[in-house]
């Protein structure tokens, strides 16, 4: 690596830090790199971390002595998450997102990697400080903000299966009763897919009674696993307490009202703001 | 905005251009975002092209000119994509991913969000010139490479999906055969996922003599759709040509033997790598 100016130093060092999240990044490693001393990578590093915690991008946490270094840690600001959840509420409320049966269609917003990216890194902000292995989701809507989650906090995604499939493996299954149309469901998990005794973070497009979530917790007991936190995008409203089957879950958005007459949908934000509040 | 100084703001820019990758920003945005002259913007301009081409980040496009601006179109460089290719290749053949029926256990590999990342990169890299749409891929285990590729190209992901969902609306079916069991299977996208006439490209995690994309490519032509191209984390290899349902398409990689008594896997380079050569 010729030496670099740190004009371009910085430019480099932060493309470096940006993609990657959550890994410590020894202060040789830079000083290496660009054939300078560890000062001077010291006073790049206090210019990279005043923006990235001035402009909401992350923080850079900094730790000393001989097993030091840095860590970008993502962290989507207050003001910044709060536009993100208005203009979710507003795009759920489009009257055309009404089908038969009074579903909400999504798979647009789900479809659009800028939207999951922000989710997703809103999820990983807010559950930064949780001892995560891995992130888990049930196929198929709840992947793209899986991944998104997991991305910002470096860690594999697993991916429940509604059937066995032979290109996993030996696999543990368990019914569940969904919340929604009360049926009984299958969902299963590749033995290979999850560690026993792994710490879990649940995330999902959207939530009714919690059955769907309730039926991943009661699927990583069979592993052994532990649920640090349930995410999800968009939670239904006006489910009774006592029917709810998961009680501590962040939601982005909550579906309060829908009309299939007057086509009137009614979101309003989810109590991830608020918790954030106390958070930060 | 406050007056930043150089340094500070080619850390903010870089971060600016980095999560909007196909995005044209006028140079006002930047010269208003920051109070600066637009001379000074065009000189921070010019150090990140440097470090962006000089690393294989990507390349910077200035577009001169009353509606012009600076777009960040990313590049996966030819070493890193060749050292990306490798290490896949190597992790497939880890001996423990045989299952019953000779079928290679990936979903570890898919479940990793940095590994998705890079191969989409190498993805949209390839196909930056072409003129896309949407990014499609069917259920569920090509959904993560589809966003990873459509993150860097800027674009909307249409996720096929096996059957018809009540949260999708009214869609479209077709039956296909699928190259490795010889069965019919059926395969469908709602309607209003994508608009009529849309320019398409295909991503899938395996091929086996094509007979899932052949069936992608039989739905997009109910919709009036063009694919602009085909790319494949892995193709199996010791298909006939003449067998093969797709011809024109990248692979990362060729699984070209599978040995179930000796657990012996051989995996190759697919022919990205070689494409790549002639299209840089």
């Amino acid at each position: 690596m010729k030496k670099l100016k740190r004009s371009a130093r910085l430019v480099e060092m932060t493309h470096y830090l940006l993609s990657r999240p959550h890994q410590l990044v020894p202060l040789t490693v830079f000083a290496d790199r660009y054939d300078s001393a560890k000062s001077s990578i010291s006073e790049d590093l206090a210019i990279i971390k005043e923006v990235f915690e001035g402009e909401g991008i992350g923080e850079l946490h900094t730790l000393a002595g001989a097993a030091g270094g840095v860590k970008y840690v993502p962290k989507t600001g207050q003001r910044e998450a709060r536009q993100i959840v208005e203009r979710i509420c507003r795009m759920l409320e489009q009257p055309d997102r009404l089908l038969p049966g009074g579903y909400l269609y999504m798979s647009d917003i789900l479809g659009q990697p800028t939207i999951m990216n922000d989710v997703g890194k809103m999820f990983a902000s807010f559950f930064s400080d949780r001892p995560i292995d891995v992130v888990m989701t049930v196929e198929t809507k709840g992947i793209p903000l899986a991944y998104a989650t997991a991305a910002h906090l470096h860690l594999p995604v697993v991916i429940v299966r509604r059937d066995p499939k032979v290109t996993e493996g030996s696999s543990v299954s368990i019914n569940y009763v969904s919340g929604s149309n009360k049926r009984i469901h299958t969902m299963t998990l590749a033995r290979r897919a999850l560690k026993e005794k792994s710490n879990v973070l649940i995330v999902d497009d959207f939530m009714h009674a919690g059955g769907t979530v309730r039926g991943m917790m009661d699927l990583l007991q069979e592993f052994g696993a532990t649920v640090q936190g349930v995410g999800v995008l968009v939670e239904a409203g006006g489910v009774e307490s006592d029917e709810l089957l998961v009680n501590d879950y962040v939601s982005l958005a909550k579906l309060t009202r829908v009309d299939p007459k007057t086509r009137d949908i009614h979101v309003e934000p989810g109590n991830f703001l608020e918790q954030l509040k106390y958070f930060l």
